[in-house]
């Protein structure tokens, strides 16, 4: 019914059309949804007010992320199809450099698309993906989808959950189960992005690696200086400085 | 492979859901291609900048646009998948009261598509629908891709084309072809905003309606008068009131 994306060369906007590429690769693998197609539109949309680059910031928020992560007792990493399909190395990468579970964790849930994200996080080395057709599976309260259902032996028992392309809905009920959330979004504004613990307004694409960079980074620091780091962090502060970075480029953009 | 949307009845987003599923539904018909869903989601995030609603900016470029429409020799209404599935009836309704043509043009063109999209049309009333599987067509000059092609009855001998959710570079090359263009497009820093004669900053499924009820309410106006309407509009300052609009919006979500 669709042809493959022919790209012409000279298109002002290939670069993006390319990255879109891979999602359109993961929608036909099974592994994304056509909402999740949408959804990278509308992210599409937000990295193109933020001129497509990680801000000052999102560095930020990347830094005050990876000490939460090393001090967390149990970091989950809950994945969908649209991570899946952008990082699935850094996703690997990062479970292993934090010492974090994956979970899967979709809006729309068909088991076999959980299993397709979970093969393509085993084809490059997930060894464990939790929320595949468990037997052990606990519901969050007062979420009334079939997204209320965590892993028994991941996202139920974090403490801290890292939630990129999330929710708003589900956000919030696991800061009310009283886990703190990372999240990844593109969108300052969202409910996710104001709930969350500790939000990295920035593209996974380029999150990601700095995430894992980071982590590495502060391994050797102490326990003490790394809740601190975390501590100081002030989400609302952060949140407001994407906004102005935004606001301020449709100024410069409207000339 | 994809299973039916079920929307939570309590999602703060239920609205926008509801609209994206007319996409979907098309989607499933043909009609749209995987680009034309990520397109959407595109528009969905510049849509929620401007609060889901017609701002005066974009109800003074709808005026000027039914003024040139009156003015015209010959309009030319460009559709494409996503401005069908969105806006069947009013696509047709426009072409009568406007006395346009209707052309199908496609970023992805495959004949297939174009028939779904000519045949959904046809369901909603359209007599004639031009760019489909036709002998006569012409090349616009300086175009890469198969985007190119267009309707020798059609907009090759157009003067005023209306292009929704359109390309920029068919935009501008429409431009230089010496045609006037009005845009429907939810960005107004985009391409094909900033290079169209009239750009109306506003959703499809809110603009179509007003737009025909402007030329309604127009008809009976002097040329000459319909022309000093036209004329009077400037693109460029309108499309810096959208901007401040969704600016000024952007700040006092902030709060």
């Amino acid at each position: 019914m669709n042809m493959p994306l022919k790209i012409p060369e000279n298109h002002p906007r290939a670069d993006s059309l390319r990255i879109r590429e891979r999602l359109v690769e993961a929608f036909e693998q099974g592994a994304v949804a056509r909402a999740g197609l949408i959804a990278h539109g509308r992210g599409e949309a937000f990295d193109y007010l933020l001129g497509e680059q990680t801000n000052q910031p999102a560095k930020e928020a990347i830094r005050a992320a990876a000490a939460l992560l090393l001090t967390a007792k149990k970091p989950v990493i809950s994945v969908n199809g649209n991570f899946v399909a952008l990082t699935p190395k850094e996703i690997v990468s990062l479970s292993k450099s934090a010492k974090a579970e994956i979970e899967v964790n979709i809006f729309y849930r068909t088991l076999e698309r959980e299993k397709i994200i979970k093969s393509l996080l085993e084809r490059v080395g997930a060894t464990r993906v939790l929320g595949v057709d468990e037997v052990n599976s606990t519901c969050i309260p007062e979420l009334g989808s079939e997204r209320r259902r965590v892993s028994s032996d991941g996202i139920f028992l974090a403490d801290v959950v890292l939630v990129p392309l999330e929710d708003g809905d589900r956000t919030e009920a696991l800061i009310m189960m009283g886990k703190k959330v990372i999240a990844i979004d593109l969108n300052p504004l969202s409910r996710t992005s104001t709930k969350a613990t500790i939000t990295i307004v920035d593209n996974v694409v380029r999150a990601m690696p700095k995430l894992i960079s980071e982590v590495e980074t502060l391994r050797s620091t102490e326990v003490t200086d790394l809740t601190v780091i975390a501590e100081q962090f002030n989400n609302k502060a952060n949140l407001n400085k994407s906004l102005t970075y935004i606001v301020e480029r449709l100024m410069e953009l409207a000339g």
